[in-house]
């Protein structure tokens, strides 16, 4: 199929991370025909197709980055997909990953999901840490290697068309409660005499050098024994606890983002893992058992 | 006072951060008198006080490492501090810090505060990154400058005593709440046929990575403008929210850890905030309006 080994594709949305894309693939000479819902500028040098239809009629290789699952079924709904190659960027679940795969294969098309794990202005950016996880079709994964390894790297995570999502919406989440902890950190501070510009480097450093912690954390999931090298008790993270409490009452600040986690170690801790570290937590919100360790 | 200028003090707490601070001053060659509640062992060449009294009369460089503020009241209620340097490496509140500094300053002692940014195995450890906020009186800092560089870098925050416990409280509500997230990432991978240590060092480099988005935070905190070089738009993350949701709900994990930060993005949304950055969250979690920019 010739088409596929041409420098050319089709990109569906023209959002902050659908024009990122396409702003990529151009400066890598791709010939890009782009489609958006709404009227939107195009990066120079796209040629804008009237129609969905139109716009993955051009090419064999279709990307799609629209907002949610929702906006990807309503665009490709009534559309020809006999042997177009599609890409989806868009973020979603792992199910529906899957079902999205199943839907197109049934309707002649092949299928492989992605989950950008970076901020648009990452994209096409040597050096900027941007990836994306693939999963699905192992052969897309091989035809579009070059295509796909444009706008970011590629991580490929398994045949299962579900995992790109799955591991998207892992580490996202990671990130919200990073930032979730970040917003709770300059309420405090912002009723002082400190800059956030310059408490903001503290925050980052901290926040970069204690990620690691996860290390231990994975260790003690594998061996089932989270009293396995603690050197911060769970009994007293609790009663840090308390302090934190004290000190967003002080400093007039809602606790709320918090509270959630401290209720899970309290629990944990009145359970009997107050020599733990704070890996049980994660079995807390478990509604089911594990599958394996 | 020649007292100040031997390498001799005094380490109040044989807790796992006690200990490794003792053991730091001991490798460097000062000679430590400890003491503890309840009989635990000491590291290898402390000399052990048979009460908080004797321990205190021993030196004039008193470093308290206990629980928390009440543990540090209880303990030194009683004891003569008259012509005592304490030095405050127990975690608490800000405002308990500043109350803590006129207490010990009534009892003739003179007092710095601490907030310890490591785990016990970075601490005496070079390059380990671990450090110490200080606050509280100058003159201690600068005395005792290079007994207070052995266990860890320092870092002075000014004279106000509350400042180190309010910059330690930040930093590690910011850390929770990376924890939590990172205990949310690995619920949501836990029932497939995922390593946990596979999946950690992923998660770890994403964290380290998108960190830095808080300096966009802190320059639109500055600036007042949360729409200034968004391309994360609140929008599309409540959009994302909502696959986050299903993707817990697939996984069988509770989100609990995630809702409240997803309630105040929506709320913002909500409020006209849809083309701005999370950065409005922080207001909403501020029950007194902030006192500057
Ligand atoms: N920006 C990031 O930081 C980032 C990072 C990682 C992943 N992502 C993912 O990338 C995808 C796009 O994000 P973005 O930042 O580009 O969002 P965005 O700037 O808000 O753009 C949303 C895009 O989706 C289109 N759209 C929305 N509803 C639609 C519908 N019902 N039918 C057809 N098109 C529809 C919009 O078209 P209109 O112009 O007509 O509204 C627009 O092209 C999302 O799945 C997002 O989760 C984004
Ligand atoms: N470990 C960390 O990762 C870490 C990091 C940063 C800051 N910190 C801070 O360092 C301080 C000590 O933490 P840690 O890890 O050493 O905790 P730990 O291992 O649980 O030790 C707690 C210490 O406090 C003493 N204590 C508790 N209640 C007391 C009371 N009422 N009166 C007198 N002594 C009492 C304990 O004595 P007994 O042996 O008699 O119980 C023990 O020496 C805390 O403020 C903590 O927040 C710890």
């Amino acid at each position: 199929m010739p088409v596929h080994a041409e420098k050319s594709l089709t990109v569906l949305g023209l959002g902050d991370m659908g024009s990122a894309l396409i702003r990529s693939w151009l400066a890598a000479g791709y010939a890009v025909t782009v489609w958006n819902r709404s009227a939107r500028s195009a990066p120079n040098g796209a040629s804008v197709a009237a129609t969905a239809a139109q716009a993955v009629a051009a090419n064999g290789l279709v990307v799609v980055c629209l907002l949610d699952d929702a906006s990807v079924r309503s665009t490709l709904d009534d559309l020809d997909l006999t042997g177009r190659d599609i890409v989806n960027l868009t973020t979603s679940t792992p199910a529906e990953a899957r079902a999205l795969s199943d839907w197109i294969a049934a309707r002649g098309g092949r299928f492989l999901d992605g989950g950008i794990m970076a901020v648009p202005s990452m994209i096409g950016v040597a050096g900027s840490g941007a990836y994306i996880f693939y999963s699905g079709s192992a052969e897309l994964h091989e035809i579009h290697g070059a295509a796909l390894a444009v706008p970011a790297g590629v991580t490929y995570v398994g045949a299962d068309a579900g995992f790109a999502a799955l591991y998207d919406m892992a580490l996202l989440s990671a990130m919200w409660g990073m930032f979730a902890g970040a917003a709770h950190a300059f309420a405090l501070i912002r009723g002082e005499d400190i800059s956030p510009v310059d408490f903001a480097p503290l925050m980052v450093g901290y926040q970069q050098a204690m990620a690691g912690y996860a290390y231990g954390t994975a260790a003690q999931l594998v061996s089932g024994d989270y009293t396995e090298g603690v050197e911060s008790n769970l009994a007293m993270m609790v009663t840090t606890n308390g302090t934190l409490l004290r000190t967003a009452a002080e400093q007039g600040v809602s606790p709320e983002l918090l509270t959630p986690f401290m209720r899970l170690m309290e629990r944990r801790v009145a359970e009997g893992g107050g020599r733990e570290s704070n890996t049980g937590v994660i079995d807390l919100l478990r509604r089911q058992p594990a599958l394996r360790q």
